[in-house]
C-alpha cells in the first residue's frame, strides 16, 4: 500500500515553516506498513491543490494532505475538495456538536466564522477532531483514498492515531517495513563502501534496501526490508549486520534497535559511562565548549559529568591546567605535547578517571602551512592511559567543531573499551 | 520566475531526515525574486525521479534537485539525469583536479569510487563545489533550467550562493522580494502581538507582509514586501520599523540588514565586545558549555573571548571558582548568592571585565516544589556591576538550556549598553 503526502500552504514555499507533519506522518505510516512514495508541498491556490491531486491519485493509493483547513478566507482546501469531487458542501450535525462544545468549554459562543467549521464536502465520510475544531474529511475516487487533515499538528497526529492508522490496519493486510540503522565513526561514505562492497551487492537479492547517511563525522548505515512476517525480517537483517560486522566492526559505535530511538554518540557514551562508574572531565579549546554541551545534553549526565574547562588562550592553559609555558614556544598549542598536558591535569582538576583535551585550528583563520586550518589534536585519557592523535579536517569552522566533538568523544569510548584502531 | 524543488532520498520519505534542505532553499530564492511553486520529495528509484522531473517541468522555469549525487551504489541521480536527458557520463578534467586537490590536502589518493565523482552528464554545465566532491550538474530542456546539487547542506549552500543565485540574477529580470527581520528577546510571541496589534493591522494596506518566527529565548518578527523598485521597498519597510521601535524597543536586540545575513545574539554581542575591547569570561552550570560553544562558533571570537568553566556539581563550583561552601547549605547552587559568586569568581579567573554565570535545573529531574524545573539563576557582570535574575523555563531539558543561554547573553549585552529591563 503506497501514501503520498500533501501539505497545503504558502508559509511552507517561502520557507517559513519547516514540514514536520510530514517527517512524522511517514514515520508513522512507516510502522504501519504503509510506504510513502511520494511528498509535495503547494500553495494556498485552486489549481495547484487540484493537479497536485490529480498528480498523485495516479502514483498512490491514499493521499494524505494536510493544511488548509480553517475557517479564515486563505484556507481554500474544503472548497477545492468540493470542485475537485464534483460535491458541495453541507453541515453537518455531528461536527456542530463538537464545534459548539469546544468553545462551550471555553466559555464562548460559536460564531459564524467558526460555524462553517461544521461544513464537509457532502458524501464524505467525517474525522472528528478531539483536538480542534476543524473536522477530517476522507473521500474515495477510483480506489484512491483521499484524506483531508488540518495542519496544526497534534490535531493531525490525534486523528492519525486514533482514527486513521487503525481504520488502515483493519481495512488492510499490511506487510511490515523494518529498519535497522547501524552507525559508525571514523570512516568516509567512500572508503566505508569499498570496504563493504560485496557484502552489500548480495542484499538486493535478500531484498534488503541500503542507504548511507552522512554527518559530521559520522556515517550512518541503514538497512530495510520489507515482508509479511516481522521475526523472518528481522532475523533477516540481524544476520546480514553479523556478516558486516567483521567488516568495519571498529568503525562501528553503535545501532539502532528496532522500534527504539536511535541513539546518539553522547547517549553511548554517557551509558558506558554509567555502567563503568567513571567520572569524566573535559578540557576544550578550539571546540569551545561543544563537547561539554553535547554531554550535557543528556538527561542524568550530571551522575557521569564532573565538569569542562574551555581555556581559549595559552595562558589560561597554564592558569587553568598548569601547561608549562615551554610548550607552546616549542611545540605550539596545537600539539601532541599541549594536549598530553591538557589531558593529564583535566584529570586531576576534575577529580575524573577519564578525560577528553582538545586543541585546534577551528578556522577559517589562524592556520599556517605547517598547520592549516582543520589540525587539530584530541587527547583522551582512561585512569593512566593516554592517547593522542592528529587530525586534518576541513575548511569549515562549525563543521570542524562537531568533527572534532564526535571524534573525541568516539576515541574515548573506543579507549575505555580497549579497541584498537 | 518559477521555481520548483526536487529533493530525492529514501530517507525523506521514512521520515527519518527533516527537510531543511527545501526550507533554506525557498527563503534564499523568494529574497533573490524566485518564487517557489512546488517542492517534491521522492525516493532513490529511477521511475520516480524521471516523472518528477517530467512533472515539474510543466509547471516551473527552473527545478533545483538535491541529493543522490555521492558516489556509492544508491545514489542514482546522475544516471538517471543521463537517461532523461538522452545522454552519457564523461569525465571532467576540472572536476577530477578538484576532487583530487581535495584528497591531497587531506593526504589521501582518489580511490576508484571517488574518481567517479568527476564523471558528469555530457552536455552539462558543471558547478564546481569548493566545499566537498560532488560537483552540480545543470542542464536545460525546452527552456526549463534544471539544476542537481548535492544533498549536503553546506555543499548546497555554497554552490546556491556562490553560483546558481548569482546566474540567475544576472540571466532575467527579477522582481525584489525584501524582507526585513526585527530581533526581539525576553517577550512572548502573544503579549508581542498583543502589543503591535495597531500597527500590524496598517500593513496589509501598504503591500507589507508580516510573520512572527518564533525559537527558544527568541521570537522574530519579519516584514516582506515585493516590487520592482528596490529603494521604494526599503523606504516603505524602514518607516514601518520606525515606527514599531517605540512599542518594543527595549526587547529589541538586533535587525537584519537587507542583504546581510541574518545576525544572531552572539555576533551581536561578540560585536559589541570587539568594540568595546572587553574581554569575556564564562562560568556554565546548567547551560553545560553550551554559551561557550554559541560564542565560540563566531569565527574571530578569540578576539574577545578568554574561556569558560563548567563546574558541574558543587565541588568544583568551590575548587574552580572560590564559591563559599556554606552557600550550597544555605541557598544553595541555584541561587542568587550562587551566581553571583561565580561571576564574580569569573573575571578573575579569566582575568575578564565581562562575565556571565548560570546555574539552574535544567531538567527533567532534579526539580523541587519550592525550585521547580526550569528553575535559572543567571548573573551578568560589567567590570564592577553584578546584576542578576531568576528565571522559570519549562520541562523540556534542551529548550531550557536553549532559553537560559539566549537570556545570559542578551542580559550581558543590555547590562553593558545600560539599557533597563
Amino acid at each position: 500500500m503506497n501514501a503520498e503526502l500533501l501539505t497545503i500552504g504558502d508559509e511552507l514555499l517561502i520557507g517559513q515553516i519547516v514540514n514536520t507533519n510530514s517527517v512524522w506522518m511517514a514515520q508513522q505510516l512507516n510502522m504501519a506498513g504503509i510506504s510513502v512514495i511520494h511528498m509535495s508541498s503547494v500553495s494556498d491556490k485552486k489549481q495547484a491543490i487540484i493537479s497536485a491531486l490529480d498528480d498523485a491519485s495516479k502514483r498512490a493509493d491514499v493521499v494524505l494532505i494536510t493544511g488548509g483547513l480553517g475557517p479564515t478566507k486563505d484556507d481554500i482546501t474544503k472548497t477545492t475538495l468540493c470542485e475537485y469531487f464534483n460535491t458541495y458542501l453541507v453541515e453537518d450535525h455531528d461536527v456542530l456538536n463538537d464545534v459548539t462544545e469546544f468553545f462551550s468549554k471555553r466559555n464562548k459562543g460559536v460564531s459564524v466564522i467558526n460555524r462553517k467549521q461544521a461544513e464537509v464536502p457532502f458524501g464524505c465520510k467525517v474525522i472528528r477532531n478531539k483536538n480542534g475544531t476543524a473536522p477530517g474529511i476522507w473521500m474515495k475516487k477510483n480506489h484512491v483514498h483521499f484524506i483531508s487533515m488540518p495542519g496544526v499538528p497534534y490535531e493531525m497526529k490525534g486523528m492519525m492515531l486514533e482514527d486513521i492508522i487503525p481504520k488502515f490496519k483493519k481495512m488492510y493486510e499490511l506487510p511490515f517495513i523494518i529498519h535497522k540503522t547501524i552507525l559508525t565513526q571514523g570512516i568516509g561514505e567512500s572508503i566505508l563502501c569499498e570496504l563493504i562492497s560485496d557484502w552489500e551487492d548480495g542484499l538486493a537479492e535478500k531484498n534488503i534496501g541500503l542507504a548511507y547517511l552522512p554527518s559530521p563525522g559520522l556515517v550512518r548505515l541503514r538497512l530495510s526490508s520489507k515482508g509479511f512476517d516481522e521475526s523472518e525480517l528481522k532475523n533477516k537483517i540481524d544476520l546480514e549486520v553479523e556478516k558486516l560486522t567483521p567488516l568495519i566492526g571498529k568503525f562501528i559505535y553503535g545501532q539502532e534497535n528496532y522500534g527504539e530511538k536511535q541513539p546518539k554518540l553522547e547517549d553511548i557514551l554517557g551509558k558506558l559511562l554509567l555502567d563503568k562508574k567513571l567520572k569524566l572531565g573535559l578540557a576544550e579549546s578550539c571546540t569551545g565548549g561543544y563537547i561539554s554541551h553535547l554531554i550535557t545534553s543528556v538527561s542524568g549526565s550530571s551522575s557521569y559529568f564532573n565538569g569542562c574547562v574551555v581555556p581559549y588562550h595559552n595562558e589560561f592553559k597554564h592558569s587553568l591546567l598548569n601547561v608549562d609555558q615551554s610548550i607552546f614556544t616549542t611545540s605550539g598549542a596545537v600539539s601532541k605535547d599541549c594536549v598530553t598536558a591538557m589531558v593529564k591535569q583535566t584529570l586531576i582538576k576534575f577529580n575524573a578517571n577519564v578525560a577528553i583535551a582538545v586543541s585546534g585550528i577551528a578556522g577559517p583563520n589562524g592556520g599556517t602551512s605547517e598547520k592549516p586550518v582543520g589540525t587539530t589534536w584530541i587527547g583522551v585519557a582512561f585512569k593512566e592511559k593516554v592517547i593522542t592523535k592528529q587530525f586534518v579536517f576541513g575548511d569549515d569552522r562549525l563543521r570542524n567543531i562537531e568533527t572534532a566533538a564526535i571524534t573525541a568523544m568516539n576515541m574515548l569510548r573506543k579507549l575505555i573499551l580497549n579497541i584498537e584502531d
